[in-house]
C-alpha cells in the first residue's frame, strides 16, 4: 500500500469530499482552510453521503500553506473565481515530484498551474459528482462522485496513460472514488463543456431548470447550437466529438431528474459563478485557432452582468 | 382642410393615443376596441399627456370591422402579436384609395399587410413615444411622439416622400404630433432596430434598465455587437447604416433618464412580447440574404423561452 501524503487546498464541497474519502481510507491528508478553519480543527469534518454518512472527529487543518508538511499529491480544490490565489498557495508546496491535481470546472487551471509549478507534473480531474458544503465543516454528497483523471503537458497534448494517473487511482478507488482514465485531457475537458456550457449557463440566465430548458423548443434548439459551437471550438484543437456523444447528453438530460445546476445553485446561493473557466477561457482558447464562439459569448457577457450584479461577497 | 376619415384598429397606448389626437383636431374617427369596448362607447377616451390632458366623452367605437364605415386611411395599431387576425380584420375596410398605415414596431407587418389589401396603398410609421394605456379608456403619453414615416411597396423598395405621406403628415401636424419623412423605410425599420435589438432583448432577459445595461462593461459590448449584427443586415439589403448613427444611440442611451423599455413593461405587465416582430422577422429576412445573426438568434430563442412561461393570457 502506499504512503502518498496529500495536501487539500480548499476544502469545500468537492476538496473537502474527497479528502476525508482518502482519509477515511487510511491516507494522511492537510487541508487548508479558510472561513471554517476554526470549526474544523475543532470538530473535524461530517460527510454525509448517499454511500453512508462517517466523521473525522481529527483532521490536520492549516490556514498557511506554509505550515503544511511536504506532500506527494496536491489537490487544488478551489473555486475557478479564487485561481488568483494559486501564485500564492503553490509554490511553498513544491517538492521534487509532487504531482498537483486539479479538480476543477473549465478549462485553462491546469496550464496556469503548470507555469507556477515548473517541471512538476500536473494531472487535471474531471469531478462528475453532486456535493454540496451545507455548513461549517459538514459536506453533503447527493449523488455520482467519479473522477476522469487525464495528465497534462503543454497546452493540453495528449499525454496518454500515465503511472502517476494509476497510483493516484489506486488510492481513490481504495477510498471508494471511482475513476477513469481519460488520454486527452484536452478532449475529456471540451466534453464536459458541452453539456457545462448550455445547461450551466442558460439555468442562471433563464431561471430554469434543465427539464424547462430541453421542455421548450426554443431553448432546446439553442442547446444544440451552443453544443455545435463547443464542438468547433474542440475541433480547432483537433479533438474530434462525435454527433453519437452530443445526442448522448442531449438524451440523458432530457431523461433525467430535474436537476438545478451548479452554477444555478452558486448563483442563487450569491456566490460568485465560475464564468472565466467555463466561458471565458474556452472563448478565448478558440479565438486562438480562429474560431468565434459568437453564441457562447452572449452567454458569457450575459453572466458576467448577472454575475457582478448579484455576486454580493468575495 | 382635408376631410380624410380615419380608422383606428387597436385602440391601446399607440392607436388610442394618436386616434384621439386626431379627432381632438377636427378629424373624424372611428375606433376598434375589444375588451374596454362598452366603456370606451359610455365614457369616453381620457388622454393625459405632457403635452396636456383632455377628454373625449364622445367617440365612435365599433367592436367589429364591419360596422365601421368606410375610411381615407386605416391605422395599424395592434401588437404585431395580434397580426394573426389581420387576414380577418382588414378586408371589410378596404375601399378604393384607403391607405393603410401600419404604426408597429420591428419588421415586415407592412409587408403582410400589402399582400392583404393588394393594391391599396400600405404605409408605414415608426411611433417614437412612451406611452401606456394605464385603464379602460385611459392612457397616458409620458414622453416623446413623433412619428417617422415612409411609403412601403414591393419588399421595402425605396420609395421617396409621396403626396399621401404629406396628406397624412398635415393631418397629424394639424393635432399636434410631430412628423418626420423617410423617404426609405426599410432603412428607418433597420435603424430602428439598431436600438430596439439589443435594449429590448437585454432589458427582459437580464432584468435590467437602460442605465444597468450601459453601465456594464460586458453588456455593454454586447450591445455593441447585437447592434454591429443590425449593422450588417441592413447592409445586406443595401442599406447602410453609419457607425455615426451607431455611436449616437449608444450615446444617447447613455445619456438619458434609466429607461424601462417596452417590451420590459410588456415583460413585466405578462403581456405577450413583440418577439417575431422585433427579432424573429429581421433574423429571417437576414437569413434570406445569406446573412447569419448569431447573437441576435440567443436573444430571440431566450425570449421565446421567456415569452412562453411568463404570458398568462392572449
Amino acid at each position: 500500500m502506499s504512503n502518498r501524503k496529500y495536501a487539500i487546498i480548499g476544502t469545500g464541497a468537492i476538496g473537502g469530499f474527497y479528502g476525508a474519502k482518502l482519509q477515511q481510507a487510511g491516507r494522511e491528508v492537510h487541508f487548508l482552510l479558510r472561513s471554517d478553519y476554526e470549526y474544523v480543527k475543532q470538530n473535524g469534518l461530517i460527510i454525509e453521503s448517499k454511500d453512508g454518512n462517517f466523521t473525522l472527529p481529527q483532521v490536520n487543518a492549516y490556514q498557511d500553506v506554509t505550515k503544511m508538511p511536504s506532500c506527494d499529491v496536491v489537490i487544488i480544490a478551489l473555486k475557478s473565481t479564487q485561481n488568483h490565489l494559486l501564485s500564492q498557495l503553490l509554490p511553498p508546496l513544491i517538492k521534487e515530484n509532487t504531482i498537483f491535481l486539479v479538480l476543477q470546472n473549465g478549462l485553462g487551471t491546469e496550464a496556469d498551474v503548470a507555469q507556477i509549478v515548473g517541471n512538476n507534473p500536473v494531472i487535471g480531474g474531471l469531478c462528475f459528482i453532486c456535493s454540496n458544503k451545507v455548513n461549517n465543516g459538514l459536506i453533503r454528497h447527493l449523488d455520482y462522485g467519479y473522477i476522469a483523471l487525464g495528465e497534462y503537458r503543454d497546452e493540453y497534448q495528449k499525454m496518454g496513460i500515465t503511472e502517476r494517473m494509476r497510483d493516484i487511482a489506486s488510492d481513490f478507488e481504495k477510498a471508494g472514488v471511482p475513476i477513469e482514465f481519460s488520454d486527452d485531457l484536452l478532449l475529456a475537458k471540451w466534453q464536459k463543456l458541452v453539456w457545462n456550457i448550455p445547461y450551466n449557463g442558460l439555468s442562471v440566465i433563464l431561471n430554469a431548470r434543465t427539464d424547462e430548458i430541453m421542455g421548450n423548443p426554443d431553448t432546446r434548439f439553442l442547446v444544440e447550437e451552443l453544443m455545435a459551437e463547443v464542438v468547433a471550438a474542440a475541433k480547432s484543437y483537433g479533438r474530434i466529438i462525435s454527433d453519437e456523444f452530443v445526442n448522448k447528453m442531449l438524451y440523458y438530460t432530457e431523461k433525467m431528474t430535474p436537476y438545478r445546476t451548479s452554477m444555478k445553485i452558486d448563483y442563487d446561493e450569491k456566490r460568485p459563478l465560475e464564468v472565466e473557466a467555463i466561458f471565458g477561457t474556452p472563448i478565448r482558447y478558440a479565438a486562438q485557432k480562429g474560431v468565434n464562439l459568437s453564441k457562447i459569448e452572449v452567454l458569457y457577457r450575459q453572466l458576467k452582468f448577472l454575475d457582478k450584479l448579484r455576486c454580493r461577497g468575495d
